[in-house]
């Protein structure tokens, strides 16, 4: 599909606090609240090589499986997203591309692990009242 | 108090420059340009477990207080401010919710020490001028 | 000169736009685009002490001279932008400062190198349609 650039700042914006109250929600853990950003059929894919969840309820499944493994480990981890791209595509979706660096803390440790180097390669269905994603797809600078 | 999400585009915007503006001057030790972003009762924590200062003239004197263990030691600090979640209360002031991860660099060293990972907590009161800190607390990663 | 603080927040978006699309092409290496974004005369001078190049042109050759030194080093660097304060100055261009930090990765280690932390100054040449930078000067924290 060609792209064209965004002309819509306020659209812009709009993307910004979207990703700033869907991250918070999925570092303090509110799953759910996190998987209800996807649309009914949006997929999910944090992981290359993998099969991408699918639709809100499958997306919090798995995000529920992937943290058990630290469940021993209380790790929190803060995304930090900056430098995003807006294109339009020719359907009205909205294609995203935007860094992100994961920071890591854990109890007593002052200075954070900071990890992994990430692109997040989302397409955004947007309407008047709301924005919800139809994909993503986390690129890993190290593997590539 | 009940919060709504915040719709005004226009203010988010305004917010992210007024953090700019603000941090950029705490970071070049303009302490008083950053103490007159609060209102007359303004209050800031930077500790938890601490009294908070209140009021630009004793946020000042605080700020220069703290720093004064810098004395002998010539770090820059860079706060880096991401994620922003923006939410109406009901007595028309703004809670602001903010990613915060603080970079320091001391001459001769390229490479930066990267801490602590926080979370500022704020209230903004916000008219068609100006923004003016209400509150502000820092919550640390590391000790919770 | 002397230089009054930006209130159009418009302008505040489309300059964190262009600063996202341009720092997106220059570590994706597609230094022709990254040049594109000066004007004619544009200057721009990524090391202290050197000559800053004048032109798109120049500006490109110098980018790819300066990338010969990691032919045998597949680094790849992400450009993170932060806390932009803008200023119209009295000619009408904008002044702009801006945090940055760079996080390198190379193939196989998960954990980025993260620096070094800098001082972007930029002069922007803004009109309806687009924005270019007449001048760029990138102040090091570790020299000053």
């Amino acid at each position: 599909m060609t792209a064209t650039p965004l002309t819509s700042t306020d659209l812009y914006l709009r993307v910004q606090h979207f990703y700033a109250r869907q991250m918070q929600a999925l570092d303090e853990g509110r799953f759910g609240e996190y998987a209800a950003t996807f649309t009914g059929d949006g997929t999910f894919q944090h992981t290359p090589g993998t099969e991408p969840a699918v639709g809100p309820e499958r997306i919090e499944a798995e995000l529920h499986r992937f943290h058990e493994r630290f469940r021993d480990d209380p790790v929190r981890r803060r995304h930090y997203f900056n430098q995003i791209v807006l294109d339009e595509l020719p359907d009205g979706s909205v294609r995203s591309t935007v860094y992100a660096l994961i920071v890591r803390v854990r109890p007593g440790d002052r200075v954070p692990e900071v990890w992994p180097s990430c692109v997040v390669h989302d397409i955004l269905e947007v309407n008047d009242d709301r924005i919800l994603l139809r994909s993503r797809v986390i690129g890993y600078d190290h593997l590539e």
